[in-house]
């Protein structure tokens, strides 16, 4: 069975949501929109997009839900005013990263109205995004992932199937938890350089390199000495998700030292107010600390 | 001038000096060599190098002394019982990880004997030394970088002038310490994956597809899938690394939480006897914290 | 004005609140309980106490209402079910430690209703709960608290006036993060000593003696050494209190890496099924990473 | 056997060795002295005591000899200074804190002259070492420790046995450890309610009426109210303890997560060039992070 015909709603069009949103468009898919700041919703309307102004009317009119908020509360609210809408046979695809009990509370509330749900936050920021070079991690029935991976793959390169509803968006924790800690590691290892006398332009050559070289080193490395800050993915929102992380590891009593650091850090950048910025600016908090600007 | 037709002397075939010695002697250069242990030389007589049986021995015949050991104090104990036996014109060339204080003591014992000093570590473990793939972190005076670099080139494929004699001891701290905080983040993402249910080979894809994938994780996902860890880089010289840049950063009144959060982890590997095994065995102080295998 | 004829509801007779309830009875007020767990509270009955069977019914019922839980979600779940049955002119005390947010809402619901609201979290767990040398730590209005004061004071010593609603509980919060990091730094030292050879009661008899001597170590340490975990104040809440007092931080950018690493070291002991028993079980945590047992 | 009549040597005349060796004089020994610094040891000469200008002329010259310096390298140089005068029957005294290797370095070099070995680092700072009420932590023969009583408890109240040598600085480091984990803590704690709106006295006043309440924070809380860091144990000594403690820790594979967080935040007080004034000034390092000033 193919959704190539059925009516796509998606909700939610941030830094993120907008250009997957875009994607689906571009694919030919027939889509409606709905975001709560109406005006990022309104480009939508000139490519052929309906716009609706209620979650729960772009729910009713919809075969497939996507949404792509930013917080646990913001899914479990939207689900909550959609639910009585939702009727047998619907789709609810979350892309969005929550807590695991967020998901599960958002599946189960989905079911009782006897739809289905899917699990599916994605690997990759703002560039990806643009590009639909996402990496879809997915919890969830394999059948159903089958069922959308035509429509997902609009967004993405690759969708990895990681186990029953909960487990991509434990995926996605576990990835982000790794993205926080390596992102504070290299600013703390670009300010200890710089303030022994080291070149960024040198250190980010000797990095790329070697056996530590990834693509986020390399984009975030040029944003760093561009002092280039905007935001692809932002300090707050990696922030929540290491709190996550963080919560998800209480739940199981898993210590996790190394994102612990990492949060303190982020959580210093909030306290310097780069909190909207791009993850990058984190370099600016460990440069305070170190009394020295990087590119200076 | 070139050094193609110089005595190259060779001090300390451990893991790394091993293969970086064999490649001096492929390239073809006239190479003496030296080892504490001396079973390891030995295999280096049938290939047409000279085996010294002590240090200022080989000091004596070189005109460049190449040395490659584990620590601060092995190199100022080499330099000590080689000084009253260089002269004039001999070049001498650090390639172990030790401390900058280390590195600038022996760069100034060197030059009361009017000889030249290069600070030379390398970035790459046991892999990239065998092909020749190394990257050299050189500091001190860039014409005696130009004109050591052929000869350096035969064990590397990138020469990085950092700045003065210290400098390229500096930057294999800032690498090290950044290769000493990701490997524990990502050993602590993968044992929190695990944990909750993801299956190892689907996080290492799910690192794979996107912006934190590097060799390093690529190489070490496999060794820990595999539990294989035989050395390529082993837990007690990292742990070495990360406190010289601790020991640096309490220099500089720089805190380096990451870093130490890093050291801490390695720390307790050292506890479960894991040192001589290669970094990736740090998996298993995660394991055991968390009370699982990740490979069951 | 005196509170001395009024009438005083306690909701929540925990390991706090059950102590605490008794002494105001043994003061001589006319006392109602309510304990979502019965049976603790059927034996205030034959003292000459109401037993309620509902939080709203104790309510409509009590001229001054005190609340003492274990969490901000009980907390808000009991204001709601008061609020439409409490009336102009009474009293709601929280002495439960909560969060900020949690404070301050329900201070705003129950003035919605002309009701005054004291916050007002204690300092001292089981014992000085039993021996009524509780310290109290006041949020709200000055006056409130002088004309609470003889009630507050059949439980405690000593009543502090931090400031406004709210700032009772970030005393509270305050005073936790240094209990929590003191209890791991405490852990941490007698397992690093034992684990190098020192007796247990060595360590115990040199912190007593020296500037570090506090009554915590002295009880802690005795229960340490007898191996009684019998809780005065459980891991689990302690735990809660770390997590309130780090959510705190986040909230104003501040990082706080010693509470952090303390949480992780608390977390590790709930993996370890410590959550339930007292906060001296924390030595086992630590004891199991070290591989030790401090009293063999 | 006393030692009453006994010539005593003291070596090493800072901020804790000055009042050591003044109560020494006090108490009636016959007493030599010698400082690096001159200046501090010309003082006890009109009180009776012999200067000497050379650690061997002192130790030629005493029976006993006391070393109280800064760091395990000072203690070797001075071991290795008298090693060639002392002759069997002496005492030497060490009273510094140090690794130990260098005790146990110290006591097999001291022995091989038939000379006998104490280890005896001392529990409190520089007003107990004014008052007399050091507590001494005594690492050899407990026959040894015996003889030396009468001379230690004119500098100190009690010594604890601790166990064989090495053992007294074991607990030495086990204390200090202790120590700068609580002293991180406390600042901490003090930072965060100030920035949430607390009154540094009202925090004072809380810790001192509950379970937390000891000395150090007394002293402490009061240095930082007056904001008076006029030195009694500096930063500098304090991160000095802390390095050795990791040390240790390393040695036998223990990680000290409390410890190494404790060590960054005096790490970046050494930063703002606060290594030699008290250990309270840590205070400025937290302000300095929070953007705020306590006192103010």
């Amino acid at each position: 069975m193919s959704l190539k015909d059925k009516k796509i709603g998606f909700i939610g069009l941030g830094t993120m949501g907008l250009p997957m949103a875009q994607n689906i468009l571009k694919a030919g898919y027939d889509l409606g929109v709905y975001n709560r700041t109406e005006s990022r919703a309104e480009i939508f309307r000139d490519k052929g997009a309906t716009v609706y102004y209620a979650p729960w009317e772009l729910a009713e009119s919809s075969d497939v839900i996507i949404i792509m908020v930013s917080a646990p509360d913001d899914l479990l609210e939207i689900i909550e005013s959609i639910k009585d809408v939702i009727s047998s046979g619907k789709i609810v695809i979350n892309m969005s990263t929550v807590s695991y009990e967020a998901t599960r509370e958002a599946a189960a509330l989905v079911k009782t109205k006897s739809c289905r749900f899917l699990d599916a936050p994605v690997s990759g920021s703002k560039q990806p995004a643009e590009q639909a070079s996402l990496v879809i991690l997915a919890g969830g029935e394999e059948n159903l992932l089958d069922e959308c991976g035509p429509l997902l793959m609009t967004m993405g390169t690759k969708a990895i199937h990681c186990g029953d509803i909960g487990s991509g968006t434990m995926m996605k924790l576990m990835i982000n938890m790794l993205l926080g800690s390596m992102m504070a590691s290299f600013c703390e290892a670009l300010v200890f350089g710089k303030k022994v006398g080291l070149k960024p332009e040198d250190m980010l050559t000797t990095i790329e390199a070697g056996a530590l070289n990834c693509p986020m080193f390399k984009l975030k490395g040029q944003n760093i000495l561009r002092q280039d800050f905007a935001k692809a993915f932002p300090i707050d929102l990696l922030f929540k998700d290491l709190n996550l992380a963080l919560e998800a590891g209480g739940k199981i009593g898993l210590p996790l030292m190394q994102t612990a650091a990492a949060r303190e850090a982020f959580c210093g950048a909030i306290g310097l107010e780069l909190g909207d910025l791009d993850m990058s600016a984190l370099i600016k908090y460990f440069e305070k600390n170190a009394d020295i600007e990087i590119t200076r």
